[in-house]
């Protein structure tokens, strides 16, 4: 496994893999790997000739009073997870390295970008979307792939690589749960045992969300997250942030029940800030 | 000559291209060809396997009050001056294959992209930005060819391939003049004889600025713009939006008179804005 840190090595080894005929998959990550990753990681590798993983944890889709100076961070374990898989390389570039003295480009995502995750965290998607450009024209994939845990962020990648015309397929894994329903999350290391346990709701309520939207019962979507709403109330450790059932291409609110749509919830469990989504259809 | 519409033929040509082992050379124009354009083509022509010339009038690049409507078209022109170059092929979008419904993904360059121009035209450099970062993508040259009259412009792009890590080259040709020194333009079309005429003081003025430059008698960049700005000023249909003397690469305003310098203008001639720039070494 080899350790690449400018961009100048990452791009000469694409660029020879390219023209040996072979295809590249690519986990970008900011690190504290967890299942969820390694199941991106293992998509990649069954899939293409050579896997690429990313780690760098990217300031610009933190907010000013978010976490980005505390986010977890665990190299020695990364590595040796890392070691484990059948990585071919590993891309471990410095921020000065992406963000250089006087950087002032920055893809910019409307629309879609701009609600849910995107109106609590003003220019968290535009972060998201200057770095996966950045790191897709240094890592040249052909495959990309992402957790469906972030499913507005796959939403919002899928439509830069379509409007922008890049020429990479984007792969969406499903959410990596812990047996007991949480998801898979680096920020999941905030959480204290009490919080932890409180957190737990937020499974159950897209389960239970899920439940009502099958059951035929339910005609109006308010009605389904009113409900969703008050079984999270009942977890006094947990605030909601939103509670939205949505299409699953384009985020618009659902006001009747239909299928396939998706259960999208953000809230703070204690000060740690979690999402989580479930996919009905 | 391929005549190509849609973005899938023209990155299905492209990668066929690719797949043979030839490198690709890449001229972006919004059409009205005039020798400038031509000289692009052929450098890229004489640099490059296989040369594809795009002509699509970029809506996102102007502003409400601009030219946009009534910008020049010479479809029959330019095809006919195409087929007389070794072009191989025309990549000819319309504007809801580049830009359709919903499109919200922008390029936005900050810095360099916001002063002199940028601070006449706001919004301009991101048009610039997004539709050069989408027929990149689309096309995937080795080599792209830009003129040197759109001094910021090659800047500008300089700066995003640069600073979001595009594997392309940009070469930038010399300004191509008339016999009498104007600067080729597709907007020259817009003069009235009295006006084309007035807008010569444009090339005189940077031959003059150059001059002063040179000549070791002026210290202070002010005094040069200033004996310029009186320069231009005797023609009364010309009025001045900027004169400025900038570094090559920063465009940052010089002071003390140094080189290599560029003396950067642009002015109304009657209602049509004209640029023009001159590099000093």
């Amino acid at each position: 496994m080899q350790v690449i840190t400018t961009i100048k090595d990452m791009n000469a080894f694409s660029k020879a893999t390219k023209a040996e005929g072979k295809n590249i998959g690519f986990a970008p990550t900011m690190g504290a790997l967890h299942k969820g990753h390694i199941s991106l990681i293992g998509n990649s590798v069954e899939q293409n000739d050579v896997t690429v993983v990313s780690i760098f944890v990217n300031p610009t889709q933190f907010g000013p009073t978010e976490d980005f100076n505390k986010y977890p961070k665990d190299h020695k374990g990364d590595m040796k997870k890392l070691s484990n898989l059948d990585v071919t390389a590993v891309f471990l570039p410095d921020v000065a390295e992406i963000y250089p003295k006087g950087f002032s480009t920055f893809v910019y995502v409307g629309g879609i970008g701009c609600i849910l995750c995107g109106a609590s965290r003003p220019d968290h998607f535009n972060g998201v979307a200057t770095i996966v450009t950045k790191l897709f024209n240094i890592v040249m994939p052909d495959r990309a792939y992402f957790g469906q845990k972030d499913y507005q962020q796959t939403v919002v990648i899928k439509k830069i690589v379509r409007e922008l015309a890049m020429n990479i397929d984007i792969v969406v894994c499903p959410i990596v749960r812990e047996d007991d329903g949480l998801a898979m999350s680096s920020r999941n290391a905030y959480l204290s045992d009490e919080e932890r346990n409180a957190a737990l709701i937020l499974n159950k309520a897209l389960e239970y969300g899920k439940g009502l939207m099958l059951s035929g019962r339910e005609e109006k979507a308010n009605h389904i997250k009113e409900k969703m709403g008050a079984f999270i109330k009942a977890e006094s450790l947990v605030t909601i942030e939103y509670v939205e059932i949505v299409g699953p291409v384009y985020l618009e609110n659902i006001k009747e029940v239909k299928t396939p749509a998706v259960i999208l919830l953000a809230a703070k469990v204690g000060t740690t800030r979690l999402i989580d989504n479930m996919i009905v259809e």
